[in-house]
């Protein structure tokens, strides 16, 4: 029981210091979430209160089955892209399209539940650390420029950067002045929070920990001055766009509509966004928790995402993850249990009863600032270097993904970011490193002939295979034996180094047949040697060992004394 | 220019008695090839007579671009199959039909083409042979039971054997009983020829060689044979299907349209007809010229293939490739130059402009006996029993393969195949086998501490890794090390043995960093040993290597004696 619900691990001894804690983080973070979420509802392309709907609910559930003691789970940044892209292109009305962000998180939760039932959490490692670094990135700057048109005052839409700049391109000159000042102080404003605010408040003498706190409320500060400006002055009316009157009061609870054509559609965003959110969760989860060498367990996060996302669509929110910045915040105010996100939750709830009248006021842009500084944090173009300077494969795979995201979209940069590193490994793979080997002179050791001053034989050749022998490079090692030979005429053993070989599926089995077969025409004998055990089991199964015209050494070494004794 | 047009290398040296070997091999082919020709065209649903159509000008494009001897190429089983599978799901009119058969030979054409010139041949690796040859078998299998309509004189249709059963199952009782008695005997004489005729010719004295080109001329007197019975006893007033009159000489030269939406349609299904027929065709290359100690080369043969499926869409065919038994038969009959396809070309010219009168009293029971046995020959299930003793993913890829092109069709089936055989690489690459090594008393050999009785030590772990390190196994590897070390706590040095490392790549290099931070931490220094040249490369390059907290040693014996000398 405690595996799938921790709540009874934590909850069983939880103490009156440990709940003070807990009060305090869920007030700070609290005060940090009420501008994010409504802005990543409105980057998500749903009404401003949505995002109240889904920092609510969703925290509860994760409360109890989630095993980061600290993770703050809601809408983040590049989900909310994602939400976008998968609903902005299926042409909806607006009531319609919160209806079908509902069933998005429902699909989402469902998804996160499965793999985390079937323990399928290792699907996450298909996604590269320089694919998801990449994704991040490219889909910071894809964020913030979408959102210019908000600061700008005018309309455009697009899901990639092509189809933004001409959508914005025609409208520059509809830019309304009054918004643009109103957005470019308050991301002058933000950028002052996040940068010079803690340095300031610690020259004054804050303790540098709550100058840190303090520093994350700022945003707070500037919904509520802009929201004074535009009412004192009238703004709505001057063509400033207001986030106008919105439902009061919670959520209802309702259950998400599926219908056969939308749960087509939705079917592959759901997925990429589960796979997305859960590996940014997850990353943030366990940083946080080897900071205090705690555990996280990514199947049962699967399961706490996958409730998350399940209570964000029975309160009409969209989908969630845990966040980065939150979590860390959460982490940083004494956040001790996830009691703390409960916590949060009903200080959201309080927020969405009693802050709900006043959004009337709020300009868009001033959300469209926090969306930008929020953003541009995730943004670091030096994985691009760094994987440059490692290897071409790895960039090849950032770069693509990074190009892709910012000229077709979300969905296509990480799709084609999962699908080329799986295609520049099998490729790798199917050409691998082939090597003639001899002895390191008085040792028992060989290394490869062109790298190493080693001993040979003219009567035998050592080849090393630096790679499993499967599908994809059977032949290649097939032909690579016969090219070798047709320059050395007098060999009469020849044997393939097998300690770099961990499988050998059918069709490499077939190809050592051939090999052998081959050699054995031609007056040569196959040998093996240092063949791990399992490889070793399974061709002593195959029925293959018996046919051998060579022998099967344990370690090279005795190999080539056998043989070369011999002649 | 002599490695684009092989025809210059043979040519300039081609002999009168090459000449005469050709011819008579070429005779051969040609009895052989008339009846299968009209045969396929029906088995992929186009009229007879666009069979010999595809038999003619694709020989001549292969014998001047192709490297294999004594391949003969033409229409096939398989790929007239997968033609009828791509084609009858678009639902075209009989003549909308046939010009959309040129278009998908174009495709392929072109496909192949684009292959070869950017030497891609290396993609039809990723065809294992498990599951090419689970495809033919269930193919196979499935070619047969979709000839059982003619067989019985009935109506039906269907894409794989769940259809079929459904489509024929009513029309049971409609079954032409003069239609069931020539297919039956006509199936039955043709499995005689195969099996009987071989023994009783060389029991009357013939040379083995003769009499077993002879058996293969015999379905053209099944074909004559049934033909006059037809004729004689004008069957076709009694509901016996005939090939009818057909259009006499040769084809027409014209060339093939492309629409859109058949593009889009047929992209995929050219595409796969492409792979599949390189794969059967180099393979039969590959064994016949080994016999002769010749070469071909696969990416040359991608060329000729598409010269030749070009020149068949040009004369109104459809998809071709190198057949099997054609190839073996010409191979037999002493072809040794591609010459022997032109000249069958002739012959099959000639055998259009004078035969074409007489099928139109062929019946289609024949053609169907034709088809029947020639794919039977091809259906081998032991690869069944084969890959299920020797490893359970090659089974499951072999078995998921054969069930799909069963039960959803060809397209399915070998889709099916390859994914799945990529995924369970993926999988167990994904998953790799760890070990903890020790040390073999009195040798510098390292093995499994639970395979072989090895000495250890305290202050030190040894672990083998027998994978590469990549994306989908990085997170995996910093798992074990966590869980192996909480049992060892006077663990101080940890050896990472990476002989079996073939590459690192930048979401390893990631992990190792995380791991050499999180064993300092613990206080815990992270050694590597055994890192070969390629991989020491890129550590060096990355940075790392400084961080390291412990050293990196030549061998492991090395490494082993340096930190436990020192403790």
């Amino acid at each position: 029981m405690n595996r799938y619900f921790p709540i009874l691990g934590w909850g069983r001894s939880y103490t009156r210091n440990q709940m003070i804690s807990d009060l305090v983080a869920a007030a700070i973070v609290t005060i940090m979430l009420v501008p994010q979420s409504l802005a990543y509802a409105m980057l998500a392309g749903l009404p401003a209160e949505v995002g109240l709907y889904a920092s609510m609910l969703p925290l509860v559930g994760y409360a109890i089955f989630g095993t980061s003691r600290t993770l703050a789970v809601g809408p983040v940044a590049v989900v909310s892209l994602m939400t976008a892209a998968a609903l902005s292109k299926l042409g909806l009305s607006a009531s319609d399209y919160a209806a079908a962000a509902i069933s998005l998180a429902a699909l989402s939760g469902f998804i996160l539940l499965a793999l985390g039932i079937f323990r399928l959490g290792f699907l996450a490692n298909f996604l590269s650390h320089p694919v998801i670094a990449g994704f991040i990135t490219a889909s910071g700057i894809l964020i913030a420029a979408g959102q210019l048109k908000n600061i700008l005052g005018i309309k455009a839409s697009g899901e990639n950067l092509i189809e933004l700049a001409k959508s914005l391109g025609p409208n520059l000159s509809a830019t309304n002045f009054i918004t643009l000042a109103i957005g470019v102080s308050a991301t002058a404003f933000l950028f002052w929070v996040r940068k010079g605010l803690r340095p300031l408040l610690s020259k004054l003498g804050m303790a540098p920990r709550y100058a840190e706190l303090l520093a994350k409320t700022g945003p707070i500060f500037a919904l509520a001055a802009t929201a004074f400006v535009a009412w004192f002055f009238d703004l709505g009316s001057h063509g400033v766009k207001l986030v106008g009157a919105v439902p009061q009061g919670l959520p209802r609870v309702s259950l998400p509509i599926f219908s056969m054509s939308l749960v087509q559609n939705l079917a592959l965003p759901a997925l990429l966004i589960s796979i997305v959110g859960f590996v940014e969760s997850v990353s943030v989860g366990q940083t946080l928790a080897a900071k205090r060498r705690q555990r996280i367990e990514p199947d049962q996060e699967l399961i706490g995402l996958g409730v998350s996302n399940l209570a964000a669509s029975i309160t009409g929110g969209f989908p969630v993850t845990g966040g980065f910045a939150r979590s860390v915040v959460n982490f940083d105010a004494g956040a001790e249990t996830p009691a703390a996100g409960a916590f949060t939750a009903i200080g959201l709830a309080a927020a969405t009863v009693f802050l709900t009248p006043l959004l009337a006021y709020l300009p868009q842009a001033t959300l469209a600032a926090t969306i930008i500084v929020a953003v541009l944090s995730l943004v670091d173009l030096s994985i691009l270097k760094r994987t440059w300077n490692y290897a071409t494969s790895d960039f090849a795979a950032v770069a693509a993904t990074i190009l892709l995201t910012w000229g077709a979209g979300v969905e296509a940069g990480i799709v084609a970011g999962v699908v080329l590193s799986i295609l520049i490994h099998l490729y790798n793979s199917s050409r691998p490193h082939i090597a003639i080997v001899g002895r390191v002179a008085g040792t028992e050791h060989f290394r490869n002939v062109k790298r190493h001053n080693v001993e040979t034989h003219d009567t035998l050749m050592s080849m090393r295979v630096d790679e499993s022998l499967y599908f994809a490079n059977a032949r290649y090692l097939e032909d690579e034996i016969s090219a070798e030979l047709a320059n050395k005429p007098d060999v009469k053993n020849v044997i393939l180094v097998c300690n770099a070989v961990n499988d050998v599926d059918f069709s490499a089995l077939e190809s050592l047949e051939s090999i052998n077969n081959r050699l054995k025409d031609a007056g040569v004998k196959f040998n093996l040697s240092e063949v791990k055990g399992p490889v070793m089991d399974k061709l002593q199964r195959s029925g293959f060992l018996p046919h051998l015209t060579g022998k099967v050494f344990l370690s090279h070494h005795i190999g080539v004394e056998a043989l070369t004794s011999q002649s």
